[in-house]
């Protein structure tokens, strides 16, 4: 296999019964996608072909078993088979323990050759937690999935949608937990792979905003003190190093700031305080990233969409997974 | 003093130093306020004669000492000047004590105007924490002074912008203190002041969402237990007493299905919650509305904006104002 130019990415199949495997294929017929990219689809081609006539999008689809075996010729998309899901026993729009087992082994193959450098990067369609947990899996998501694969402790999810661009100090665990898990080292740990992750893609010198945890920043320490004991201290230490980095601003309305250009990246303290602006500015276009680990992964913004799966079958829109590619072939050029 | 269809809007004038003032002669100059509303301006009439003069706007102003002199001619403004500036030791931009007191003393008559029926609604313009605090007046805000003057202890805040509708369980205390504080008689009291408050202004049945504390509403359970123990059961009392209400739903994707037409109004659990949605939605249009107080009160969804005021003289957007205005008089009508 040879390596050119375009970086070859990999994209996991995610859950066969939501909407991966159609957005997978209305966003590799896309014209703009082979001008970027190499992709190689990791999962079934079974399943593959039946979204490719299911959608009426006639992609030439070339099945391997291994990737040595992909051509790469424009137009036509290769698809590692692992062959995991038998066809006739998949209920779209359920979750199962089939698809689960299954999205998880896309994973694991992803990851094996993204570390040993056959792929550049991956970019995965959405799974289901709750399928996973029917096949004895148990992880919040994808992003906990790719640090244990990949033996990575310092990670976080950043997300991209337009000009708006976050990054989370604290991700899956119980509110309460996460204002107690807020302390300097971690902001600061943030603060730098949000600085690497945007210099990576040509920010010479990120502008980076860092809200604050509690409302109106705790209004000089009337409400809280992680601003003063934590926060406004792995501030000091961004800026000691010579980063662009200012706040903690009130959370409120440190976002639509940075969406009206004042900043390149808003530094989350919890969940729902970085995604609930990024869903909103970004519902099609989000894409989401894990930073820290060994290698690149780019996903759309958004789940399985099982109901639309189930019912509403070719009205899902491929256009968040379109924006994880383009990240995902970008952050990969420059490593 | 007759009382003739349109309701009396009385419109605190603020801080004297912030932009008060200046949005307050701007949206007097539209029209539209005329034929909706009767506004007296309750402030200091210097202060609005030099805002008038310095933005060009020409209004006629009508000062008064006691409302009861107001002949409330269209185009003509009524200012009840309570004289509590000395306009040549007032410093634009600059929080300080003697506009400070003034502020406050504005809203103390608004509140008795209202609670004696004089005037049917108060809008506010912003006034500044800090000036308050200078003056003698520790209060984290608007919100709490008007439940102290008006000795209402269950209240809530409310935030409208376009189609999005926001009203907060908790409002101004840490994150961490938020969190316990969440309990069902709140969540409870909460919806039901918001359902309230949308049937006055014309929705029949509204249909309300609640969202969860945790990151996805707690996974069922994976991320806290607020979600089962507190939220869900309020909800099933709300249901119980026949209101169209649902939920807890993951925040980050609430507000954009309630932006989207889904729901007429989201209970959110804490102050960032709500104010960032509404805020990215809504910047020059959002309105703040008190709701359980024994009066109307709605405010713009912006503070003094002191820079600006200091170094940017005219530049102030009234809209905010305007739609606060607008809801005011809806709110007071169906009283």
């Amino acid at each position: 296999m040879k390596r050119g130019p375009r970086p070859i990415i990999g994209m996991t199949m995610g859950d066969a019964a939501g909407v991966g495997p159609e957005i997978i294929v209305k966003a590799l017929a896309q014209n703009e996608v082979w001008n970027i990219c190499r992709p190689v689809v990791i999962g079934d081609l079974d399943v593959i072909a039946d979204a490719n006539e299911r959608t009426h999008t006639r992609l030439r689809l070339h099945g391997v078993s291994q990737i040595e075996d992909a051509k790469f010729a424009t137009g036509s998309v290769e698809v590692l088979d692992l062959r995991n899901i038998n066809l006739k026993e998949l209920i779209m729009g359920k979750p199962q323990a089939m698809a689960g087992k299954a999205s998880f082994e896309y994973v694991r193959k992803a990851v094996d050759l993204a570390l040993n450098h056959t792929i550049d990067a991956i970019t995965t369609a959405p799974l289901s937690k709750e399928a996973l947990n029917l096949a004895g899996y148990h992880y919040p998501g994808h992003t906990e999935i790719l640090a244990d694969l990949t033996g990575t402790s310092e990670y976080a999810m950043m997300f991209f949608a337009g000009s708006l661009r976050v990054i989370l100090v604290t991700i899956h665990m119980s509110l309460i937990k996460a204002c107690a898990a807020i302390n300097k080292h971690v902001v600061f740990k943030t603060i730098r792979l949000g600085e690497q992750t945007l210099r990576r893609i040509g920010f010479e010198t990120p502008r980076i905003a860092v809200a604050g945890l509690n409302p109106h920043a705790s209004e000089g320490g009337l409400f809280g003190d992680e601003e003063e004991k934590e926060i406004s201290p792995a501030v000091a230490d961004a800026k000691r190093i010579g980063l662009d980095v200012s706040g903690p601003y009130p959370a409120d309305t440190v976002y639509y700031r940075a969406g009206n250009g004042e900043f390149d990246l808003v530094v989350a303290m919890y969940h729902d305080q970085g995604c609930i602006p990024i869903k909103l500015v970004g519902f099609n276009v989000g894409v989401n990233v894990t930073v820290g680990l060994p290698i690149v992964r780019t996903s759309p913004d958004h789940g399985t969409a099982y109901r639309r799966a189930g019912l509403r079958l070719g009205t899902a829109n491929p256009q968040s997974l379109m924006e994880a590619l383009k990240l995902a072939s970008k952050l990969a050029d420059r490593r």
